[in-house]
């Protein structure tokens, strides 16, 4: 069994669901220790958020810095009746990894120091630096997490020259997808105010609801953008409306809908923030509005780091992966401020779910798929 | 104390909120053949509704036959500790006759009896007929009433020479409204199915809510028509739609809505519902549609009844009532099949709320005014 499916499978028996931590920090900070990584812990906390500890740890003063990134937390079992095995046992049955964390990520981390150490058996003078970035935050609200880990490097002097985050990046195999950026995010609650009244005597009620249906109209109908080379066209969905009146004879006094843009980098959140509001303000009539941006859009321009990914996965796996920006938010939005980010995992498929669980054989190759990233990169 | 304020009194004494009959009909049928009348009751049950109690009166057996048409039910007295007065005890404070059916409509139907009594005294030789079709299902259902007893009727060969329907017709004062129609009532209830997904992927999701959208909007702007000489324009109202879906990141699997029209003689409900069920094939993808039809639309020609209700309340209050088809349904939709209807009573502002009450004046004014109908019709 490999150093890093054992690691593996110590972190996977730490339920560390956020913002719990349970020992997986100290498990993954005395193996890096042992293989001479200057470890610190940086507990955040604050913002109505949990405290949560997380890891800085390098390995080398000089030179590049290559970091690799990712998260010990994990999200809840969920139904473990359901479970055919120990969500936090951390076995190994019939060539696959089990537990919560397999995929999402705590194999991810353990693959990262599984391939420094081939690349340093294979370099045994290497002499520049091998960074970690891990937070316990990545799951929950992701706020004492990475943004503040990062922001605490760039203010210590600590500089990175690319970062690989270890997300599941693969749909259904090995060297199918990384990321090279994501798109952003942004959520409207929009409440319409009318005049309750009879149906009879329309002209004694005012009726929300066409108000609310135009401006949901003008919100869906425009076409944000027709996507650019990396990205998918920026999308609108609107995900409820509600009025919540039963009585088929009476005009509702109110009505409230809710929508998210998952958006590209044509937009920023407080351009859209901008026409959402315009929007409401021409259609709704009386309304109150509360717009969230969760995220930004980016691109980490396809550099350097994607190739090395890119040609390491086609010589481990047979497989050129596309270079996506599909997909939810992920703490990549935070570290691209500072460097060339791209994130390649394993497969995703059973993430948060029952039974998640990642191959042996692709844990291994990933392995071997970061090895030849540093070896790459430090050429 | 006139014979008909008396009369109301003792008709709000009984507690007649529908389905419950609590002696009300009894009290009227005891002074109708006081009065000479010959009385038929007639319990009618079924279609899944209470089994309600109606009664047909008619004096006289030949000549021409004057309808009064009414209801004796009422509807609860909601929070009774709102009211300042018993809602069932009749009381007259200050010139106002206070109770459940002061208004609606126990008081116009005692008016009736009065206006029977002045008519009679003033035509001693008096040899055509006067019937009283009352009901006590019009609050509720709708289903065990008047629908019935005239289906009834025309199965007893009983025919009607025109019918004066006594609901309170008048908004402010007595002598403002009388009612020559009603417009229908069509309702709507759509639901729209989609697929639930995760708004970062909307390619593996199905939103079901632009289609609600456009459906609705299709459904909102027509124009169907610009109203009437006695009709105001048709009108639908959204009364609401909704989702339920409180994750802003999940697009959801349906949604639903609910709509009403009210129409006028331009249309039927058989037309509309046919419009309803194309514009719904046209926008709205897969769906479950319910049309519900609870009332066509009728114009009682406005003629011989409704010129002498014109006339009396002239005479009488110096103020001619418009001609009007405002307002909800009533069962005078039932009536008008079979002979002209009008419908003319008293103030209606107070119906249905906290301390319904009548002017004593009013119910005074309200009895001379029949009996002057009576006189004009079979003058
Ligand atoms: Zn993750
Ligand atoms: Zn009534």
């Amino acid at each position: 069994m490999s150093a890093a499916l054992e690691l593996a499978q110590s972190l996977i028996r730490c339920p560390s669901v956020t913002p719990a931590d349970a020992g997986a920090l100290d498990v993954l900070q005395k193996a890096l220790e042992a293989r001479g990584f200057d470890c610190k812990r940086k507990v955040f906390d604050g913002d109505g958020s949990d405290a949560i500890d997380n890891l800085y740890a390098r390995l080398g003063t000089k030179g590049r810095n290559f970091c690799f990134a990712g998260h010990t937390d994990v999200v809840p079992a969920g139904d473990t009746n359901a479970w055919t095995v120990d969500p936090f046992g951390g076995e190994v049955i019939d060539g696959r990894l089990f537990g919560r964390g397999a995929v999402d990520m705590k194999t991810g981390i353990a693959c990262f120091v599984g391939g420094v150490d081939a690349f340093l058996a294979a370099h045994p003078d290497f002499d520049e630096s091998i960074s970690f970035l891990i937070t316990g935050d990545e799951e929950a609200d992701a706020i004492n997490g990475t943004v503040k880990l990062v922001e605490w490097c760039d203010q210590e002097g600590e500089k990175f020259d690319c970062c690989l985050v270890g997300e599941p990046t693969n749909p259904k195999y090995l060297g199918e997808m990384m990321k090279v950026g994501r798109r952003g995010s942004v959520t409207g609650w929009l409440t319409v105010f009318g005049a309750q009244g009879h149906v009879a005597y329309p002209h004694l009620a005012d009726n929300p609801v066409p108000r609310m249906i135009r401006t949901l109209d003008a919100l869906n109908s425009r076409e944000l953008d027709q996507g650019t080379d990396h990205f998918q066209p920026s999308n609108l969905e609107i995900t409820t409306v509600d009025a919540g009146n039963a009585a088929t004879n009476v005009v509702p006094a109110k009505i409230s809908a809710a929508f998210n843009i998952r958006f590209n980098d044509q937009h920023t959140g407080a351009d859209l923030k901008k026409w959402i509001e315009e929007t409401c303000t021409e259609h709704a009539g009386a309304h109150e509005l509360k717009v969230e941006i969760s995220g930004e859009a980016f691109l980490s321009n396809p550099g350097k780091l994607a190739n090395l990914i890119a040609d390491a996965s086609e010589k481990v796996t047979g497989k050129r992966p596309e270079m996506s920006t599909t997909g939810g938010t992920s703490d990549a939005r935070f570290i691209q401020k500072y460097t060339e980010v791209a994130e390649f995992g394993l497969v995703g498929q059973s993430m948060h779910k029952v039974d998640e669980h990642a191959m042996v054989d692709d844990i291994e190759n990933l392995v071997t798929i970061y090895a030849e990233v540093l070896a790459g990169f430090f050429d």
